[in-house]
């Protein structure tokens, strides 16, 4: 389910860059990938299902979508660096749903996450929503969010951020603020 | 953290009138309550205490929100019936986080959820996200959630639930699809 | 499910010496308590199903075991008192599932659990090992734990604890560590 | 942590028998492999950091213990079949704890485990104890656990598990009941 070809080099280019500056601030990088390992881990969504039988759905494809060995579970070039996390077992919008994120970011002391990915309205904000119950310190990078919706889904869905789970913030704020508590700490 | 008076009584009648009639059809209701033991359930939010710290934010007074006792953790006049289930715990936005709520759910055959309440952009908006990742199936009460936020808030919500996470559907039309069930397992 | 009225007494006995010299050293009281709405709740658990076929079970009974309104549901006498907290949705033997036990602990700093209770092999050996892989340091106080079913069962639960688990120890060792900790951090 | 090679042996033995009979009577097979990123994952568990500074600890070597890429993390030979599925996540003795057990077994539809492996008082208890309160029916094939720590440590996990938590059978008996259910549904 992929989104334009030119929201995706936007969005792999600003990944790119925000990671590239994040590793040297000794900021720990986490790729969560969904994979399949057949389709009824898929169709046992009763969302998903509905949105199969729907031909005018952007989520149309979900059944057909990120199966074990497909394209869509690679991390697009660029983006991993040999000390990142992977968190590989997603399979809901939900990053920590049926995964180690949490025991992953809780061994390793982190108790802020700053979140990118694709797309803004469903597993980023899902996401979002998960950490914020679990007291994740919640930033949204902005520039770094995309979707395959529209920009009014975009949009929206930052709305909803701002207003009750977290803090949306450009990449350039972002580090920023990284920045300093590396300072801080140092 | 109240709605304003008219939007309370609004969503208070509307509720009522879908409770009474979901009754009849056998439909289990679920009343979810918030309530912290102390300011401490509330503090370990870390965009809480962002909240509460802002002056015009809409949840600045979340420190003092459903405290053990207080009026907040009543349930609104008319919408209880004996035979309603009630989850006591709830702590943040997602009604599943440290609630029985999944626990009530699968143990009475429970597989789809019928979401009302307030806020429509945080508490509804979590709690669907959440119902969806563990595979219930999803509608919002259209005229049965509401928000102390905005009316673009509200909309931007209903959005995101209806484009990757469920149905949103009016009083009538969510009845109507329980009749046409009730019917079929008769 | 009672074990034998000597059993009871003892443990009433020995938990409330240990409750009343804890609290003074600030050692937060978590009461579980489990109560079910009905019995579909207790049903839902197939081994318990079993149970409730053999008439030879210790847990045959389990289908009219502590629903809500039983004297089961009730802390014992001299156990409790108003500071304490109480997580009163424990519906499986582990005290985790299902209720707000983990948000109590972490919203509270705690992680570090005394366990008490009855029966050491099944609700105390089951929340031993939810409380281990939770990452929380366990210590189940031997004095403070016992079984309906057999000396032979107590015994067997404890080897499994301290070979993998936790710390087995006495009310006064456990006290006397307690009291380190105070004091190192006063 | 390897048990003799004498039990390592004939448990890869007992196991792959089982398993070559299980797959033709249509029952998914689940390996759960347990795999750290790094030690800093093992480590925040406080009980293991006691078990790796008691030199006469038969878990005194949990540091060093299925760190990614060491032999440890790789399965049995013979025990492994293309249509298998691998839970490769597991980090706490518990293989429900930070993986996505739970949704494969639910999104395949299995509500009944037979659990097999090592050890018997550790990663097979724990793991009887979660899928006993997430209302899974257990049974726990006698001749296919086995531990490192003492055959009195098999039996006392035995015996927990047989009073509260699900049956324990040999692999004959399991297979027989495997065979039953097949004919009921054919």
């Amino acid at each position: 389910m992929p989104a334009s070809p030119e929201i995706a080099a936007l969005l792999v280019h600003n990944n790119r860059r925000l990671l590239d500056s994040a590793r040297p601030l000794g900021i720990p990088v986490v790729h969560c990938v969904t994979t399949y390992r057949d389709v009824e881990e898929i169709r046992a969504n009763p969302f998903w299902r509905t949105r199969a039988e729907d031909p005018s759905a952007t989520r149309k494809n979900v059944l057909r979508h990120n199966l074990a060995g497909s394209p869509g579970c690679t991390i697009m070039p660029g983006l991993q660096h040999p000390t990142d996390f992977v968190v590989e077992t997603k399979k809901r919008y939900d990053c920590f749903q049926g995964t180690d994120l949490d025991t992953t970011l809780r061994t390793h002391g982190i108790d802020t996450v700053l979140i990118t990915g694709i797309n803004t309205n469903s597993c980023v904000l899902a996401t979002v929503c998960a950490a914020n119950v679990r007291d994740y310190a919640v930033i949204v990078v902005e520039d770094c969010v995309n979707t395959m919706d529209s920009p009014a889904h975009h949009d929206a869905a930052l709305m909803c951020v701002r207003t009750a789970f977290g803090f949306v913030a450009s990449s350039a704020e972002a580090l920023e603020l990284a920045r300093s508590w590396t300072a801080a700490n140092a």
